[in-house]
C-alpha cells in the first residue's frame, strides 16, 4: 500500500508569516538532538535564524493551509564547491507517514537541478536514523562513506554518521 | 633524505599583530582556488574574517619571527557533532618542503586531543591535491569516501573530493 498522500500538498517558498509554523516544526527536532547536529539548547530566535539563514532558501510543504514540513537548500560549500547543494528537511510531529519528507526531497532535487546545482550532499546523516537513510537511498542517494562515532546521540551515545550524495 | 626542518619552528596562537602575515599567506591560495572551496574574489577583510572567525582558533607557525604557515581549528559541526574538529592549513608560498604543514597538522592533532575532541575531519580534500592527501594519510587520516565531481578546479574542471577522518 502506498503511503497516504494528499494530492493537495503544495510546496512553496517560505514567507515571513510562516515563521511560527516553521518554529513549531523544527524546535522539537532540535531539542531532541537525535538527527541534527545543532545545539539542543539554542534559542528560538537562533533556531529560526539557522533554518532561514541568508545563505539558504527555505520552503514549506502545506496542505489546506497547514504547514506539514519545511526544508532548506543552500550551497554546501563556497567557491569551487558551490555547485553542490545541501538540504535539511523536517516533517511536523504527527504528520509522518504521509510522504511529506519524500515530497520535499523530490521537490528539492528538482529545484536544485533547475538552479544549476550538479549534486546534492548530506554531510551528516545519523546512522541510527534508518528511516531517513532508506528514504534517501530510495531517492537515488549513495552512501559515500561512514564517519566512525561522528555523532553523539542523546540515547545511544557515539554513533556513526553517513555522508550521502546524489548527482543531479 | 628527510625534509629540511628548522628546530626553531614555533607554533602558537595567532595574535592581532599576525593579521598582515596571515593575509599574505592565505590570500594567494584563496585567489588560486585550487585547494579551498572559497570565493576566489573574496575581499581581504572577508578572507581574514573567515580564517580567524569566532568559531575558530587560529595558530601560526613561525621561525625566527617569520610566519611560515597558519592553521585554524574549529568544531566541524554543532550539537551532537561538536566532538569532531575540522582544520585548515596553509603554508607560505616559497616555504614548502620544510615540513611546515606536517608540523602544523601534528600540532593540531595534539591540540585537538588536549581540547577533548575525539576525531578530526577534512570535509573536502581536492582529489588533485595529491601532496596533501599523502601527508594526511601519513598522519593517520583515512579516506572515508570520494565525492564525485564535488570540486570545480580552475585548471582541471570538475574533480572528485575526499572526505578524510582520523580518530584521536
Amino acid at each position: 500500500m502506498p503511503p497516504r498522500q494528499s494530492g493537495r500538498m503544495n510546496i512553496r517558498k517560505a514567507w515571513e508569516a510562516d515563521r511560527p509554523a516553521i518554529l513549531e516544526i523544527i524546535l522539537p527536532v532540535i531539542r531532541e538532538g537525535a538527527t541534527y547536529a545543532l545545539d539542543t539548547s539554542m534559542s528560538e530566535a537562533d533556531a529560526l535564524s539557522y533554518w532561514m539563514a541568508g545563505d539558504k532558501e527555505t520552503f514549506v510543504a502545506e496542505d489546506r493551509g497547514i504547514v506539514l514540513g519545511t526544508y532548506y537548500i543552500r550551497p554546501n560549500q563556497a567557491g569551487g564547491g558551490r555547485h553542490v547543494c545541501n538540504c535539511g528537511y523536517i516533517t511536523r510531529a504527527g504528520a509522518g507517514g504521509r510522504g511529506v519528507a519524500r515530497r520535499m526531497c523530490e521537490h528539492s532535487l528538482a529545484y536544485a537541478a533547475s538552479r544549476g546545482y550538479r549534486a546534492m550532499q548530506f554531510n551528516l546523516v545519523v546512522g541510527t536514523n534508518e528511516r531517513a537513510i532508506h528514504l534517501w537511498q530510495s531517492l537515488g542517494f549513495q552512501t559515500i562513506g561512514r564517519l566512525p562515532g561522528a555523532f553523539q546521540h542523546p540515547t545511544f551515545g557515539y554513533v556513526d554518521a553517513l555522508v550521502m550524495y546524489r548527482l543531479l
